[in-house]
């Protein structure tokens, strides 16, 4: 732990410039950054100036020619709107593409200073932010990563903490508690949050809104919890000494004037969010004695930032001789996780499981059909790690004698993550940022409004997550309307960057498991039954793992002449629509069925597929569900069986009988339309 | 106070039945509902029988003849799960239509007795609850709204508590931390949580994934907080008495075992959410002494239960009589709060500023427009009340000199909800269900993502709720993705009974207003942009405030000819239709425009209408968002011009030229569409 720690003090008093000064440099360039862009926030940036300034310069391990260097440390701002605190570190540490003409970009198209830090987009960003709340709760997520990799693969080689920069906002959001309970129920001592105790928001003073004991609070959820002068060097020194020796995650309140070194506005709500005029950054300059011109930094100050970066790439090089010196098993193993491809054994067991469900043809809800890949994969794939918001036995998301992680214990692969579905979506965002692992989580689907601003920045950052959302239409009976989604598929699969997964039978379960594994660069949600469906008809298919659930949708009957009309269904409903075509099929009527189990991945084929799939006859769309955008398959002849309101509750041949949703319904349907001259 | 709950205590102690017989009532009836319906959650309801027998024979103040009864108590089963506690506990107080049979029809289709408790289907029932937290959050909407009433009508005709059952899932909750956080911050003393203390959750032990001091955690947020055995009678009965004195929101943790009286399966997850089965039904009613067949009890019991009613009917007469008694001002202002009609002044103010904005025609942003209708509007209209989740100066949600609403002094109608956007939404729920407020609430469209579950309850309850949603699109600019809401209208307009508004202009704007207001059933949206919008070209219009806005969609730009190409647009993007129709007839093509402030209004017009707007000439679709369900309005032969992904931070000009949402690209579209064959 102390490492690294102790070196840099020495060096940095050698450093001509002062710790006031190096935080100095970040103020006026927060500040002159919102001046030139017209629009930004200055005020965090100048109030957490100098605490940022000593976590960097005295305890940051990181590399800016190696943004990626798996055992850095992790630096989340979670109040992203003070982007350019962050931007101004990564400017004065080196890191490639951060030059002062990007910082006077700010908040221009493509430049390399978007308004919110966006991950993917800025190196040195660990994970977008702007959201609030969503920074910390990220970060849980990466530091149970650190701890799940740590018992992995030993602390030689991973060994690293998670520092977070949160706001009042970020604390008075909800996802605030579901995060910080989490993580002190699991004891993830290398977490430590910062929190900017300025006492303003954008209405005025905090206590307009607020009156919380955050660190009574925090000490609730069992954290170490300390208050300090977040302007005092020595004390946030110490404070951040103290968290990194406890064993519980820490929180430092930095009692800061927001603004700090603006002579007339520190300390108001006005510095939160509005450049400071010119006016007030004249007397900023003068109050603060700096008189380089815009984004010009003088040679002392940047020479004591380099040296931050200079401790940093000395770890690095450290690190990369433990690794070479790693048993070759370890080493192998390591690297493979960090490369993040699916191994050859996932691969095999995938392939294997879709055999056995196409000889055994079982009727199996999807959920269980999920169970059953998971029982198989895990043991295929070390790097799958998962769990549920305190529906295991709903989800059936726990393989078999999978162990769980807890406290003390990150040997395990399983997370309770209890009934914080938005802690645990972020903390999937986390465990897939941090790299080295594949997450997945469950709930229900009608939960997925819980968790939807995180599932939204894993569908903006790009993140492989898998998200497994069970009991996915009125078919869950009983529970009623509260439970049962019917705008969930509509509203996720206007998401971009998404995809949404809706498996008919058991193999297109497994398929869209394999298809959701093999996504590098976006997030997928299994939309799975909790009643059980019958295998669709198949011919004896020589296909990879994916099937044809990688075209989106196919054709699962076919007629034998020219078709009446054309069934497209998901999930559950397919059954329906396949029941219907028999109906119809003993009148005369030649209905083909397809099956869709991903719109998005359909969308991407190329359109003469799409039109031999759906045909020229008249459609019938069949969801359990609303409407939604199912018009732009249907097109202008078409009708769609569905949802029109929310489902209640009742046994599930009782609901889908009154809500109409029937193979009888769908074969007058068709009749109509195929009467229709 | 305590007007009414001392004679009780004599009169139950006179009645034959004991409380523990009472308790063992509900007991009963939960475990034969669930075993009856093969499904439900009989653990919940036996373990809190006797804290729910305590409150309601000695303390809530309720009239079983009179559901709505203004001045009643407020009782909130936040774990919706345990519904068999309320239905067994309105059976045993005589709710109109809640029989023995009802029971017995547990979770069978259209029965009083859904799995979880359903507003405005099962009389009695406050709130909806189920998804975990939603009733707790509500409630601090219910006892604000108390708060608030009582400081306009006294407390001779309010004065009233709120009650919730909690239980650990409730609690783990994000949105638990919102609510906590702002009923401490407002001292909301009239507000008591029972916590169902079992330390049981669906996957197990609650140690499994949670380890928080509750206690400690809610008197950080400056709650008043107890510790009791949940089983003992009396501590109970203590417990709530201190709670009703305190002067801040009270916590009582109650420690109870799951599934109480049943020998065998009592204290374990098991007894969560399923039947005991046959056996052990059978031996709870050995081990309770209980005789009787299912669905009855025994006459003394019910005589027992009798006495709440009637301690609660008489506080109804008493209260009936202050009523009478009131000066005559009072008790018609009061009388019409209850009412919800618009008042008359509401609708002069609503006409006075259409007639404005008709003359004026400002360029205003719809935001600001919104802010302009809530200053005239807000002193014609007492009964409107709302806020913002710290974004006041923003979405433009404070009227002029709207007085704050604080802890002490709730005469005020400006809410500072903070940066808990989940909690203001549950908040706005529980004032309008409390009735005698119509309550609004603001933050950024992207952020309905962190309320999504409580507008959801908000639709389903079909509550008269207006959410000032403002950055609605890429036109906010330089915040970039992470603040630029793309997917949002889709996914708002899949929701049921929910109206989404995009005005145009400020006329719009106010129709929109106008139009949600109305809604008696139903919640609105309104998306507004944060950029200047002109005015649309208009007729000197005399119709009502809600203007053609009530229709939909309609026809803001005819051609003088047949129609070329027809473009439809919402919000900032009927500017941009003009525009483009501007230019086409510069190249002598007829464009019409249509403006579609409201999808789902425009869904309910005859189809004569819908067929006279959209034309048959070829549509093209405009709004900056993704495309969602444009499809049903565009056709087969239509495009759509709009978003695909995400946005990104630069200035807005910048924004709408990269991502190809201009005139000149709308422009383009038809030309091809024009010269289709």
């Amino acid at each position: 732990m102390t490492r690294t720690s102790q070196a840099p003090t020495q060096a940095a008093a050698a450093a001509a410039a002062t710790l006031p000064q190096m935080a100095n440099a970040l103020r006026v360039l927060a500040m002159d950054a919102v001046e030139k862009a017209k629009s930004g926030h200055p005020g965090m940036p100048m109030g957490m100036a100098d605490v940022a300034t000593v976590l960097f310069q005295r305890f940051l391990n990181f590399d800016p020619d190696a943004p990626d260097w798996a055992d850095r440390d992790r630096f989340v701002l979670s109040a992203g709107h003070g982007s350019m605190l962050l931007y101004g570190l990564l400017h004065l540490t080196g890191y490639p593409g951060m030059t002062a003409a990007e910082l006077a970009r700010f908040r221009q198209w493509d430049a390399l200073t978007p308004g919110h830090p966006e991950y993917g987009h800025t190196p040195g960003v660990e994970t977008t932010t702007g959201p609030l709340g969503a920074g910390i709760a990220t970060a849980v997520g990466m530091a149970l990563a650190e701890a799940m990799a740590a018992a992995r693969f030993g602390t030689d080689l991973v060994d690293h903490h998670t520092y977070v920069i949160a706001g009042d906002g970020c604390l008075m959001e909800g996802i605030s508690h579901e995060a910080i309970s989490l993580a002190g129920h699991l004891r993830l001592g290398k977490l430590i949050v910062l929190f900017d105790d300025n006492g303003i928001s954008i209405d005025g003073s905090v206590s307009l809104s607020c009156s919380d004991d955050q660190l009574g609070r925090f000490a609730a959820s069992g954290w170490t919890v300390q208050r300090i002068d977040g302007h005092d060097f020595e004390a946030i020194e110490a404070a951040i000494e103290i968290a990194r020796a406890a064993d519980r995650p820490s929180l430092i309140a930095c009692r800061t004037v927001i603004g700090r070194g603006a002579p007339t506005k520190a300390g108001s709500a006005g510095t939160h969010g509005a450049p400071l005029g010119e006016a007030e950054v004249a007397a900023t300059r003068a109050a603060l004695d700096w008189t380089a011109p815009p984004f010009t930094v003088p040679q002392a100050i940047r020479d004591a930032w380099a040296l931050a970066a200079q401790r940093g790439k000395a770890a690095h090089r450290a690190w990369r001789q433990r690794l070479a010196a790693a048993a070759p098993a370890q080493h192998t193993a390591f690297l493979a996780s960090q490369a993040g491809d699916l191994p050859e054994t996932a691969r095999q067991a995938l392939a294997e499981i879709r055999r056995d469900f196409l000889s055994r043809r079982p009727t199996l809800a999807s959920r269980q059909a999920s169970q059953q890949v998971l029982i198989q994969l895990l043991p295929a794939m070390p790097t799958l790690v998962g769990g549920s918001a305190d529906l295991t036995h709903s989800n059936l998301t726990m393989g078999k004698d999978q162990a769980p992680v807890a406290a003390g214990n990150f040997a395990g692969s399983y997370i309770h993550f209890g009934i914080r579905e938005h802690a645990m979506v972020s903390a999937l965002n986390g465990l897939a940022l941090h790299g080295g692992f594949v997450p997945y989580g469950g709930t229900f689907l009608v939960f997925s409004d819980y968790c939807r601003p995180a599932i939204r920045l894993a569908a903006l950052m790009g993140l492989r997550i898998v998200l497994v959302m069970t009991h996915d239409s009125i078919g869950l009976g009983e529970d009623g309307p509260t439970h049962q989604p019917v705008e969930h598929l509509a509203s996720l699969r206007a998401m971009p960057n998404l995809l949404v997964f809706r498996p008919a039978d058991a193999v297109e379960t497994l398929e869209a498991w394999a298809l959701a594994l093999e996504q590098r660069r976006r997030p997928s949600v299994l939309c799975l039954s909790r009643q059980g469906l019958a295998a669709l008809p198949r011919q004896d298919e020589n296909r990879a793992a994916t099937g044809l659930s990688a075209l989106g949708a196919y054709v699962v009957r076919e007629t034998a002449g020219p078709r009446d009309v054309t069934l497209i269904a998901t999930g559950s409903e397919v059954g329906v629509a396949l029941a219907a075509a028999r109906l119809l099929e003993a009148e005369g009527h030649h209905a083909a069925v397809v099956s869709a189990p991903c719109f998005e991945l359909f969308r991407e084929q190329p359109e003469a597929y799409r039109r031999s799939v759906l045909g020229t006859a008249p459609r019938i769309g069949i969801e359990a569900a609303v409407e939604g955008d199912w018009a732009r398959w249907l097109g202008d002849g078409g009708t769609f069986i569905g949802m029109t309101g929310f489902g209640a509750s009742a046994p599930i041949d009782a609901l889908y009988r009154e809500f109409g949703i029937t193979a009888e319904a769908v074969a007058a349907a068709a009749r109509r339309l195929i009467q229709q001259p």
